[in-house]
């Protein structure tokens, strides 16, 4: 029979709350496995018999049985006709000294250097709640769920359990179908449905790009400012990331064209460039996809929240004014649609439609067949043409009051540049307050800013000082009280001689 | 107005299939912007007036109009009042020139050297449309989907537009909870709901384990043979893999605890071998075990269908055993529910929780919400358990089918190894044929065989012929006629003096 202490240790299992999803019989094999691990009962030792030990803990013989056979089968202990049961010789326990030695500390376990460096500021996070003014966030809850469901059911329906099983790498065809007939009509692109890839998110389009098409130490040329996820997928693919700067035509040309060291990929933004919202000229397309195509480098182009353009209709995407098939054009849907649908796309030149495809399974596999059968449905309605169109509005009226009301209350503050498109406005901040002592000072008002240093390459630029206001998700009256929640901030912060 | 090779232009594009799906203005404007990219239009030169232009088309003036509106928007073309509209001057056109050289021959476009590594062989592929005998496909057609779509139903009723917004990157809390009460109760591990990091598949969790705890170059211990979707993972994180025997109890041990150089990781599949179905020996566990802690190494367990013993219950996983925090427990929904479904999980150790989420942000942010709130309310209500133990009795009952069919149609050829558990089979060649030339009478008797010794680190390892033939998706019927018709594909090779 077990000493005293060890029938209390089985028993404490019993009891414990943390045990309340285990059946009877499971709990006491834990308890003898946990003290077999343990050392508490040495190899070799007699297990007391079924019948007593069911005795002891007031339990049924069969329920000790059932533990017994399992600690068998586990190999923890062995069984002898007519002999009984024993803990188990040579297996290598106990796992650690009886005694813990309390005063160790054992040091937190270490990543890889590239594993500090991708954890390193909590990766790309987004608002887990939207409140003002988080940014990138579209209007969700004006999302026509209703007929989501419908189609939703109309596709499990016919397809039945088919959907179940794995996709087709590529994407499913209808969904391909869409997403090219979409982009050859908005975005001006040249796309056959073979050219696309359906994708998770933006993010992973960028991380597959930055892993197939560039080794670790060779450079990227990067928009200054910049998204930060883009940076943060490029620089845990180890890559380089070169900085350009941005004016009010969008990314210069001259430092990527008289680069005598040219990089081998330039990743941009070029219908509203993140965070300044500038739209790129032209002449500016044109001149770097003639690069592209001398140095035979690769155009990133990441298209994120193209449908949302204000002014008229966007410029035609580069991929579309591309003869040299040097473009890879990324989009996704979670700005256009809802972020939890998880689908987003890549138009790739023709020959890397199959690498970046095998590539794609060695992450993840493939997207989920039913969500992309469902958007094929949803687009092939006209269902997600209906539903931008009136997001767009939406985020023009939005747009429209944000800057508005920054202009009434924050005038002296913030001054408002007011993007051609997207779902954020950049606010430069136009006296001393230091974009460090504006961002807590809201956060305490229960505000979120995105300070715009930190999407700068070296974060000690002069002159840049301001945020990111995203507004697209927010109804006037939560804008409003948002603002004179700030103006009181900023107010507060004046009055303490602010820093 | 435009000459006669020039409206002919212009009329195509109207009139080819491919426009049909734009509207009039957007034909227009498309073959008027590629002439002026082409050069067919000069720069500086002018448009027809837009009333002219629209008679020679016969389209209205507004249509025209708007064409010219969108050029003039875009940047190719300039409008001065009274005087018309010019293509412009200055912006880089003509993107090419106008005779193209017809003999030069563009070379495909250049990966880099990991990318042609990660789509060298096509990736990780799984069978489209299952059939015999590919392996590693869980039966789907009984799923209980009506089951699935009411509980989808009232997961969007309750949570509405909620469930479209960004999810907590680590996973929802329902589904995290019910995931680490399945794995302690089921599994024997120890995990709480905080270190259960949601993800996509297991592919992404051994690519996340590869690149976040481990630098390129490192090594990684990998049993051998093995999963060939977990060597590409850790080829593509740039690590090296060594190759560690197995036999008829697992990995050996002795190589790995002998090397004067440890490697930083190790990777196994200690519920059921892949491929050869063994189960990991307890006294192996706890070598292991103690040999990370005492290395600092890391523990990889790749749990992915353990649900699917039929020997009794399964050896409680390593992760349970250890008490020092350095094994991750891989488990995925693919194998146990369907492949469609995209959720697969970590659990992990308290320090790498916050690391292994952050980076998961930057490879594609999160798990959709909306499935993993199905898949908890699924778990809560016990249907998972229910559809395991089905699942379970049926796969079991296939497995005997199987051998059977393989004692009584193949023997002289194949020598069925039965695993302990699992959707797979291994077989060993028993003649002379070789590997190459059964897999390719197979494929022409449309059955498809996976060859073992592709999956071993030496494909030309003396003595390792052989077959892993799945199982799970299959009913009697058709494994029967695909049995009979690979006993007919071996008898014609034998005739036809095989290689």
């Amino acid at each position: 029979m077990f000493r005293h202490s060890q029938l209390e240790s089985v028993k404490s299992w019993l009891t414990h709350p943390a045990s309340a999803a285990l059946p009877l019989h499971a709990r006491i094999q834990r308890a003898i496995r946990q003290m077999i691990l343990d050392g508490a009962i040495a190899p070799g030792r007699p297990l007391p018999a079924s019948r007593a030990l069911a005795v002891s803990l007031g339990v049924s013989r069969d329920t000790v049985e059932a533990a017994y056979t399992q600690l068998h089968a586990e190999g923890f202990i062995e069984r002898r006709v007519g002999s009984g049961s024993f803990v188990a010789d040579g297996s290598g326990f106990p796992v650690r000294p009886r005694r813990q030695s309390s005063g160790a500390m054992v040091s937190p376990p270490a990543l890889s250097r590239r594993g500090t460096m991708m954890a390193m500021g909590g990766g790309v996070r987004e608002a887990a709640s939207p409140h003002p003014f988080a940014p990138g966030i579209p209007e969700t809850r004006t999302f026509p769920l209703a007929l989501w469901e419908r189609l939703q059911r109309q596709v499990m329906k016919e397809a039945g359990t088919r959907a179940l099983l794995h996709g087709d790498p590529q994407g499913v065809e209808p969904l391909r179908r869409a997403i090219a007939d979409y982009v050859n009509l908005e975005r001006g692109a040249r796309a056959s449905p073979d050219q696309v890839l359906v994708l998770t998110c933006a993010q992973q389009a960028m991380m597959l790009c930055a892993t197939v098409l560039l080794d670790p130490g060779e450079r990227i040329y990067l928009e200054d400012p910049a998204y930060y996820g883009a940076r943060r997928a490029f620089e845990a693919a180890g890559l380089d990331c070169v900085p350009v700067p941005v004016d009010g035509q969008g990314i210069t040309v001259a430092p990527v064209l008289d680069d005598p060291r040219p990089a081998r990929a330039l990743c941009l933004t070029p219908s509203h460039q993140f965070p300044t919202g500038a739209t790129l000229a032209l002449d500016r397309r044109l001149a770097l996809i003639d690069w592209a195509a001398r140095q035979q480098a690769w155009i990133i182009e990441d298209d994120y929240d193209s449908e949302f353009h204000y002014a008229g209709r966007p410029t035609a995407c580069v991929q579309g004014l591309d003869p040299h098939g040097r473009t890879i054009y990324i989009g996704t849907f979670t700005k256009s649609l809802f972020p939890g649908l998880r689908i987003g796309y890549a138009v790739l030149p023709p020959h890397l439609v199959q690498p970046m495809t095998a590539a794609r399974t060695l992450l993840d596999g493939h997207t989920a067949p039913l969500a992309q059968l469902t958007l094929a449905r949803f687009m092939e309605g006209g269902h997600f043409g209906a539903h931008v169109r009136s997001m767009r509005s939406l985020y023009a009226r939005r747009l429209d009051v944000l800057s508005g009301l920054v202009r009434r209350h924050l005038s002296g503050r913030l001054e408002a540049h007011c993007p051609a498109g997207g779902l954020q406005m950049a606010c430069g901040l136009t006296d001393a307050t230091t974009e460090q002592a504006a961002v807590e000072a809201a956060r305490a008002a229960g505000v979120t800013l995105l300070g715009l240093s930190g999407l700068y390459a070296d974060r000690n630029s002069p002159g840049i000082s301001g945020f990111l206001l995203g507004f697209a998700a927010y109804t006037t009256t939560e804008m409003e009280e948002a603002v004179k929640a700030l103006a009181g901030a900023f107010g507060r912060l004046r009055g303490a001689g602010h820093s």
